[in-house]
């Protein structure tokens, strides 16, 4: 084995990046998300990097797993889970000294607090150490990363665009200084429709997604009537995140088969998705899912009872780019659509969808990005859309570079927050402008 | 894109190698196999090797398919399905003018003869292709194919010893000379347990598989029934090649529950082994198999069934080595365990086995090979079994290299054959013991 692959060092680079006030059903996106840059450094001296969730659990798994694929060849990638798995039961000891492990009682409880699971927190972390070996390896061997997957099987990547909901600004912060935007406010139809001509205008984006879940169902049904009158034809998407009850789901099915390309998890779990999904039958709208089937352990149960029609994959929470085209492997094995989900993200991650979604035959719809939400990133250049696409790079290793002094000012952020940022939470922002709120307990409507 | 790793040429060298004795439910394998060694050679002048089914319809389907890669960079396997299809509607065309095409006709009426179907033909010819180009690749990278798939999980691979009832000697032909070997006969139980000392013996094999579907079950089960004794506790198996009523596999699966750690294709197609796999649930003996679930089509029925517990992977039949990985992880997604099936091959192939099989995380069980019963071969250094397991390769490529002279020498016997044996057909050559001989219909038991 050629040592000049042995990875030598691994830095974390937590950081806050601006995020606007972009509202679901569980509240509001806080003014800075937290994300963490991974680099690993081989011996040869070529860095690579990948990028994931940078709350704190997500943190507390990335230092003792950074700490164990230290001599580990970047071409090592399928070795990372089990290294992982070894890397969580220490980083338990650990807290079990110092301190409950947020994951640990997350698991413990039954419940989540930003992760599904402890299963999809490993996944998540191991992704950005596989997205990095797998950017370190195609620059040592002059190969772009789709290469490494079998090579790319179209030259361009679609994506959708991304409709929100949102406040002009976000609620002030006492003593913080939080970013601004020239967007505006979208809070009705017309809104809405706004936002998505400039979508369509600015990054030439042919199909929209609308995040729902925010307003009662008949005035999300109304933003999506007026989409489809703004844009006839066009493809149309709508996510309540799971807020709905199956009667509300069916009815919304129903009133929006004709324009609704997909609608994406209208109720939570697999049991409501599984009767919404027999009961829309007749409408011929297919579910799309990145709720209820989220780990590979989900997938059995979901396809059996026919739960969801289009999985929305994604390289963080499904352990990487290699676990992307597994999945995609399974869901063309089971006749079960495919597409990509996307949370708050940068540049690398959009670069890593982009390279797997490449190499993909069973890439069914446009991918979903978040990225024109973010205005910072730590890529000296930033993806530039064009006709809703991404042309799928060429050059070694993802095709991106570190902007250095951008990741030092985003890193410097989050050391100089006080903690209260650190941890993503849309209800703990809501409550600014609506000291009552309470995260909503589903079904909402 | 480094250009030298462009495919300059491909050849396609058919061979004729020497095969025992061996019986199966269709009858026996003749004195030689077809088999087909795929050379790719990059700009670089680096060639790697691949090796697939012989015969005369996967030859068809080799010979457009070499066409179109020409210039393909041994990194884009992606692109070689889509490819395969193209050459098989090219090899179809020229058929058409030429004279039926075997494959075509095959389909056509819904049979098969010597592969299951198109999909399996054509994987089968791409595999060849995948591994040819994986070989290339990691010699020109200077990486195992190993690496190439994400990296070891093993460092050794186990294999299973395969027992058959066979003759001393294949019938004599006219004007012909056939190989002959010193195993002699084994026909009954004590042939049977004689033939597992000696691979135990020679090659440490631990775990026992018999072919059978050869003689009335009682005699099959009284042979397993003396393994068990000769070997306490060791994992043993039983393939009757679909050979038996439902009523016959339930009985054998209730005799043999105790000692056998599959059985292995008792009966016929999904819903006799959906029955079977139904009403074995009480013994807790999986059934296995790599005749009802031999392609990504077949999964859903099969699994959604549970008619099957144990998929025998084969990188030929899946088409290639990634694939196999996708299947893999498949089975890990339904919880289906996995191993690998064998038919007569060459050190190529088992090469290929090794290294896919010694990065996927649940194999669960010793892998079949045909390989001991090969005196021939077309690699300079023989694949050596030590406690049944064969060391994975570091080397680059898959760690072997082709033997000139022997290929020609297997080539030559190729283009020497009148055409009888380029074919392979097992009742053809058990009419030569027994004229009256026909492919018994099944359930034969």
């Amino acid at each position: 084995m050629d040592t000049s692959l042995a990875i030598a060092e691994v830095h974390l680079t937590p950081i806050l990046i601006a995020d606007p006030p972009l509202l679901n059903t569980q509240g509001v996106h806080q003014p800075y998300t937290p994300r963490l840059i991974v680099e690993v450094v081989t011996r040869g001296g070529v860095t690579g990097v990948g990028e994931t969730y940078g709350d704190g659990e997500y943190l507390a798994l990335a230092r003792p797993l950074a700490d164990s694929v230290m001599g580990l060849p970047v071409t090592d990638v399928n070795r990372l889970f089990s290294l992982a798995e070894a890397a969580e039961c220490a980083a338990a000891g650990e807290q079990g000294e110092q301190g409950p492990d947020p994951a640990a009682a997350d698991v413990a409880a039954g419940g989540l607090r930003g992760v599904r699971n402890a299963a999809k927190l490993r996944l998540s972390v191991v992704s950005a150490f596989e997205v990095a070996c797998l950017d370190a390896l195609g620059k040592t061997l002059g190969l772009p990363v789709h290469t490494l997957l079998g090579g790319k099987v179209r030259d361009r990547v679609e994506y959708s665009a991304y409709l929100f909901y949102r406040w002009a600004a976000h609620p002030a912060r006492p003593a913080f200084e939080t970013p601004e935007d020239d967007w505006g406010a979208a809070l009705d139809p017309s809104g809405i429709v706004d936002q998505a001509r400039r979508f369509a205008d600015a990054y030439g984006f042919r199909s929209f997604k609308l995040k729902g879940g925010v307003f009662p169902p008949d005035e999300e049904i109304a933003a999506v009537r007026a989409l489809a009158a703004a844009f006839p034809g066009q493809p149309l998407r709508l996510d309540p995140n799971g807020a709905w009850s199956v009667e509300t789901s069916l009815r919304v099915a129903r009133e929006l088969r004709d324009v609704l390309e997909y609608l994406e998890d209208p109720a939570s779990g697999t049991d409501r998705m599984a009767e919404v999904a027999a009961g829309r039958a007749g409408t011929g709208l297919p579910l799309a899912t990145n709720m209820c089937v989220t780990t590979f352990p989900e997938i059995r149960e979901a396809f059996a009872r026919d739960a969801v029609q289009v999985v929305l994959s994604d390289h963080h929470y499904w352990g990487g780019l290699r676990n992307t085209r597994e999945l995609a492997a399974i869901c063309r094995t089971f006749g079960v659509g495919l597409s990509m989900h996307s949370n708050t993200h940068l540049g690398i991650s959009l670069a890593a969808m982009t390279h797997v979604a490449a190499t993909v035959p069973n890439l069914d719809y446009a991918c979903d990005t978040h990225y024109p939400w973010q205005t910072e990133d730590v890529i000296t250049r930033r993806h530039a859309f064009e006709d809703g696409c991404l042309t799928v790079p060429d050059a070694p290793g993802l095709g991106i570079e570190l902007d250095r002094p951008a990741l030092a000012a985003l890193h410097r952020r989050w050391l100089d927050d006080d903690g209260t940022l650190r941890e993503r939470d849309d209800a703990a922002a809501m409550r600014l402008a609506d000291p009552a709120w309470t995260t909503p307990a589903v079904p909402r409507w």
